[in-house]
């Protein structure tokens, strides 16, 4: 369907364990990606910050480095299980580089630093990446990042139904 | 480029007077657009609501039916002004259809209406449409939009260089 030679984009992705984001792939995919075989698009997974720490933290919990090492490996199965999930999203896209990447901090942080340091076209998320509770506290994550990245952000809602 | 068909997409841009809208189409129509003609471009300015009125309004202001004829007409050619820019600006677009809406109202209710009532797939709209004071005591027309609307929201910012 193309007359004009589309043109080489770079699109970072955020995806996490959410529907939001599954959603978001997906949409982005159909939506923006497919009919353009030039594009490189960048799955960004962080990992985030653990809530207990080796030494007696402030609400009293200690953890051997035992327990921590082993959570430390789930964090991480998790993040390798999300990417193979998004990996296979993008298993028809005919031409389209896919890259991954995996980094450790609040999705906020992680994702507005990304954009920036891999001068991205565009950023994709979903329009949620926190829980309610966390998000009445912190704002959600595509607000954030709507307003702190340069690039453009296309923030992509689930339908209700 | 293209090797599996694009879809139909009905995308609309909020335009408006500011240089960040401008940007935003521009940049809809190089990265998103081109390549597929299949797409149809809605483009959407709202005549923002007069602050005087024909009676004695809170402020004291008294103007006559002249006078607001002439502004109502003013508004019109601003309105006009801004669509022919617009339309300028997908001159180069084969196959494309581009539409155009003019509404009364709020931008942020418009867009937010026309969204909705239009089915489209996806709203793009500049960061920013109001002035500095104005989105001070609002909050920006992107970040309502991107709240509120259903469809999936791009937020193109201009680059500040």
């Amino acid at each position: 369907m193309a007359d004009v030679a589309a043109k080489e984009r770079k699109i970072l992705v955020a995806v996490d364990e959410s529907e939001e984001s599954t959603y978001a792939l997906s949409w982005c995919i159909e939506n923006i990606i497919t009919g353009n075989s030039t594009d490189t698009l960048i799955l960004l997974y962080s990992i985030p910050p653990r809530a207990v720490y080796s030494s007696l933290d402030g609400s009293g919990y200690l953890f051997s480095s035992d327990i921590l090492a082993s959570m430390e490996r789930y964090s991480n199965e998790v993040a390798q299980c999300i990417m193979e999930k998004a990996k296979r999203a993008c298993k028809d896209l005919v031409g389209v580089k896919v890259e991954t990447i995996v980094e450790h901090g609040d999705a906020r942080d992680v994702i507005c630093q990304a954009a920036e340091k891999l001068h991205v076209d565009m950023l994709v998320m979903g329009s949620h990446g926190y829980g309610v509770i966390k998000r009445a506290f912190l704002g959600s994550v595509s607000n954030h990042c709507a307003q702190n990245v340069r690039c453009p952000v296309l923030i992509v809602k689930k339908p209700k139904n």
